[in-house]
């Protein structure tokens, strides 16, 4: 396989953005990035989207993208592995460059969420897990998320405060990233005193629905050049898991995880301590915690504690999250997983402003789809 | 990159099939192409797919259809390009092996669209146009092949028995082949008395709303026997066109389905002359004239005639839709693009049964999304 390099990445304000289009965010985000990586050329574009045929009534999204682009005839590939379908563009892109039949290639993630009730919204995301065994009862996301919530207090003694820190945290580095949905920092009480969504998570526990986009440019080898501040790709590993979360083993363990981590980390050569910077899928504050366990940061139960003691702040170990999150930031869930790698790529560039951490290395973004059915691992490393 | 061979071919009936749910057929198909493959180990699964959401209120089914193969933690991928989802996820699965990600990848193709209403299946349908400048003016699929078909007699003079040859001599094909949707052999008079739908497209010029799903096995060059008969993918070509049919120089010539070509038989070193055996798009008739002619095999304006000399029959000079193609083996949308490369796969190992044609070495796979916003063809052979 060819060595693949990310030499650009562009991305738009996350949020409720009734002024834009799908259209108009994912030509925004690819602009940016074309013009970040000084390109005149592009082969193929790869879009990740999870439902625009449910959110916006519009499928057939890559020749959309490409013909607003102005990029036609070009090949465009649309990929869609729920909230995942980001990360697993960002990978189909790898293999085109990978493989040598394209050289330069567009990798965006495009989501347009708010132009539905919400209600109809989470109606949509709902279709990500098993509808004829779980969907059909009437659980969505929040209930399946909630249900791991509850066996990992009862096995490993979570605290609520425990659960409270991850979204206090993202919130907090969110303050700093001027393209995040929120720029509030929020407390514990105000976690705390937020509805009840899902017994025991609550409106602070839940990533938001939001509309944005997000674009990274990738290239050969034969291709970088040092003005563009080339990042590698060292390793990528994806897994799935059952569909349904009643057939698992462990409710607490994301088996997917596990496996994309081990694939991932293989491939890259590399260990969680070779690891600077972090980027995890806090789609509800609970998988934050089995995220960075999963992700062999922390012991398996550990996590809670690990949160409680900053080492997952901005100046911690092992940072993670460090521009807010999908609870921060925002998550349009298909553009979620290029984000990741556009926060990734601009830390380890020492771009990535207020909220930059001390010469990181080597970064790590991890992205899953449903509840932990697809997960997806990328290592990233300067040259 | 890395040679790529098809080793393994599986296909469901074609048709309105209520006794089967969408995992039903991903998981029969895929049964019958591993068995065919004798592999007992797959390490990427490629889903081809164009609209569950809306057709049957499911996504995220690559790890679901993983799931019910009993195959995860292996990584699946759904890939969605509108009516051409299968042929594009057959490239995405080319790409794995040719890249060394992967040695061993199932490639299934699968739609459930009867589970609905016609006119909601319609809906769902239109999706894969531009719906902000065609969709909303309620235009659909019929109505903007009608424009094309308008256009083609005005500027070629195709007479209405030139049109309707074609869905004749493919419900011929279809008649032979157990798993078509429609085994009727049809006549001139049964087109032409067909109840107009968008003049001057008949019901008999379209192609129907189907289940289906068809299932294809990729390996590397050291994982290949004589046993499985193996066939070479030779080359693969994708290209874009605008979204909107409105903003295109000519309504007549489809502009991806030209440069998919040109990049196909390239790769392939190949020419049209070299082609014993085709698979093209014929969603309407009017598709499958346009598309012989993009291909190369005769020129623009000469497709009718072509057709009324016999040369696109079984025992013509250049056989298509040698099972019946979309308008008589069925249409399932996700699939087709994959039961495309099993009719051709069939057809190089000689095993095409009734349909079989005599010692074909080269064949060809042509597949468009909306109205050719996509386009990909594929050239297989005998090694």
């Amino acid at each position: 396989m060819r060595d693949v390099f990310v030499v650009g990445v562009g991305i738009t304000k996350f949020g409720v953005l009734w002024d834009k289009s799908l259209r108009d965010l994912a030509v925004e985000a690819s602009l940016k990035a074309i013009e970040d990586a000084k390109v005149d050329k592009i082969d193929t574009i790869i879009i990740g989207n999870y439902s625009s045929g449910t959110f916006i009534e519009q499928e057939h999204l890559a020749p959309l993208i490409a013909d607003y682009l102005g990029l036609n005839p070009i090949p465009a590939i649309k990929v869609e592995n729920a909230c995942a379908s980001g990360g697993v563009a960002f990978k189909t892109g790898f293999l085109e460059i990978a493989s040598g039949n394209s050289d330069i290639v567009l990798v965006v993630g495009v989501e347009k969420m708010t132009d539905l009730l919400t209600s109809r919204a989470s109606y949509s995301l709902s279709l990500a897990c098993d509808r004829e065994f779980e969907g059909i009862n009437g659980i969505t996301f929040p209930g399946l998320f909630a249900l791991i919530a509850r066996r990992y207090m009862y096995e490993f003694g979570l605290t609520r405060k425990q659960l409270s820190l991850v979204p206090v945290k993202n919130h907090k580095n969110a303050s700093k990233n001027p393209n995040a949905q929120f720029n509030n920092i929020i407390t514990l009480e105000d976690v705390e005193n937020s509805p009840l969504v899902a017994d025991p998570l609550r409106l602070y526990d839940c990533s938001p629905v939001s509309d944005g986009a997000a674009a990274v440019i990738l290239a050969s080898s034969n291709l970088i050049s040092k003005d563009t501040n080339p990042i590698k790709i060292s390793g990528i590993g994806q897994a799935s898991d059952t569909m349904a979360l009643y057939q698992r083993d462990s409710l607490v363990e994301f088996k997917a995880t596990i496996e994309a981590a081990k694939k991932a980390y293989k491939i890259a050569n590399k260990k969680p301590e070779d690891i600077d910077v972090i980027e995890v899928h806090d789609c509800f504050s609970i998988a934050e915690i089995c995220a960075i366990e999963d992700l062999g940061f922390f012991p398996k139960g550990k996590g809670g504690e690990a949160i409680e003691a900053g080492l997952t702040d901005i100046d911690g170990k092992y940072p993670v999250n460090t521009t807010g999150g999908l609870k921060g930031k925002g998550h349009p869930v298909g553009a979620t997983g290029i984000a990741q790698i556009v926060t990734i790529v601009e830390q380890l560039r020492g771009g990535a402003g207020e909220n930059q951490i001390k010469n990181p290395r080597v970064g790590l973004a991890h992205n899953i789809g449903g509840s932990g059915s697809t997960a997806i691992v990328s290592i990233l490393e300067v040259i």
